[in-house]
């Protein structure tokens, strides 16, 4: 698996290279910024799982390499506008200076805007074939819906506001509890899962998956984006900054609402087993010849960095 | 001309109503904010323009009520990032506070990021018949390149460092006099002039006009992005507060780059009478029995608001 993921980073890395506006081209800092977001790393979650789910659907995933490569370029747009001073404040991202640090603020806003308009273009481009020419609407439809004010922008504004309130009213914590659990579910289903599950949804419609056969992509989908965030959780609060490649402990220190935080360690690794033991599930039901979607929930699950 | 003009603007305010999501739906602030940014007033010149591209070719404008709205809500994307602390720092926007003033800087952010997914969104959702599924393709294309790293995004950049530079360079100013002049033109031509013409110009590709029959749309838009921002400069060098809706004299203020600080004040007045005269002999090349481009073209040069 660990060999499967540093060749499909490799690829993707280079339909990146190829896609994003080159750096000698005007505005040539705007399109260095865009490089240096989407290029210095990063696990390519969002283009593998694309590719992985139009494998498991019986198509060749190299078909799809530059719809894949948009996810990547609107989940980068996320995390530079996520990292802005105004929002989570962090300098560290991916081993690196954030684009704001390693450049300036409105740079760095002008970077996220280029970048998710650069990917619903590729999308928009994308030049697979007839079949491709009647699905475009329909997958920039899922995407852009994904990362609407209804998707992922929404549990950015809500995931802002819980911390906050949290630090209003630290004393009120536990008798809230019920609210904040299902207030955690709320911000992580939308910040990080709706992209995650557009990411499986798409590969299985660019495979000609039909709306009533794509219930268990979608499934896996969600689960693999909740996965993702309770490991995220887990691994802020035990790794460190050399394994995350950015600042660990940060949610603790900012009181911040976590699974860890809300839930306790434990009770967060026993839900996130439960997730993988899902997913698992749900690739064999999907394609019990192909391994890579339950390869990829292990992978998810179960990383260290 | 003044009545059309508030008729489109009452029609074109509905749509967006309409369009938008409801403020009392998760989640409500960002809702809220979002609809503070683009319902509170404005020319709505771009899907004015739109409409009247499409009329001029033959069309009825409102059958596309939708994707003329859907250019205000990324032009007010712009102006709601435009306006950030860390970019032009302004406080007054359409006669009330800017949304990072009303609301905060983090909201506003996020505001912006929503704004330019739903109007992408609300082109690839566009509902009129057959012949906008075949163009739909075409016209997020057209939207997204013009306000692209290429286009609009590519002007902000350019534009912020002009003015970082003016300030540190400001003794040699006369000596780069034709530099100057060409980064002006640059400038505007994109962070202005991109969405303008591409509002034009899916008026005339949802009407069906053929690319070779496009090129007197495409002048005419590029010279209405041009109109605009010479007309701004005039207005922000000689207007007031209560004309304009924001702060005036901030260009001469801040050693910006403008027609008026680069041109002055006469140069900059013939030139807009200069571009005034060839929109109306496109206009009338267009269509000699419509008046509304004409109307138009006249309504942007000698605006005072």
């Amino acid at each position: 698996m660990k060999e499967l993921l540093e060749q499909e980073r490799l690829l993707i890395n280079g339909t990146l290279d190829r896609l994003l506006p080159p750096s000698d081209t005007w505005p040539c800092t705007l399109h260095q910024a865009m490089r240096y977001a989407v290029l210095g790393g990063g696990k390519r979650i969002r283009p593998i799982l694309a590719r992985a789910a139009y494998r498991a659907a019986g198509g060749d995933p190299d078909l799809i390499n530059e719809a894949a490569a948009a996810l990547e370029m609107i989940h980068s747009y996320s995390l530079v506008h996520d990292d802005l001073p105004a929002m989570d404040d962090d300098v560290l991202r991916r081993g690196r200076e954030t684009v704001h640090v390693a450049y300036d603020e409105a740079t760095a806003i002008l970077v996220g805007d280029a970048l998710l308009t650069e990917g619903l273009l590729v999308l928009a481009r994308h030049p697979v074939g007839q079949a491709w020419a009647v699905m475009r609407g329909q997958v920039i439809k899922i995407v852009a819906e994904a990362v609407s004010s209804r998707g992922m922008v929404g549990g950015q504004m809500e995931d802002l506001e819980a911390e906050r309130e949290s630090q209003e009213l630290d004393a009120n914590h536990t008798e809230n509890a019920i609210t904040l659990e299902s207030r955690l579910e709320l911000i992580h289903r939308h910040k990080t899962g709706c992209l995650l599950q557009a990411s499986v949804e798409i590969g299985a419609v660019l495979a000609g998956v039909t709306a009533d056969q794509r219930s268990p992509f979608l499934r896996y989908g969600q689960c693999l984006g909740l996965a993702f965030q309770v490991a995220d959780d887990i691994l802020d609060a035990t790794a460190s900054a050399e394994q995350l490649g950015k600042s660990p402990g940060k949610d603790a220190k900012s009181g911040k609402l976590t699974y860890v935080t809300l839930y306790g360690l434990d009770s967060a690794r026993s839900q996130l087993n439960n997730l993988e033991n899902e997913m698992i599930e749900l690739a064999h039901g999907i394609n019990s010849n192909d391994t890579t979607l339950a390869g990829l929930a292990r992978f998810i699950a179960r990383r260290t960095s």
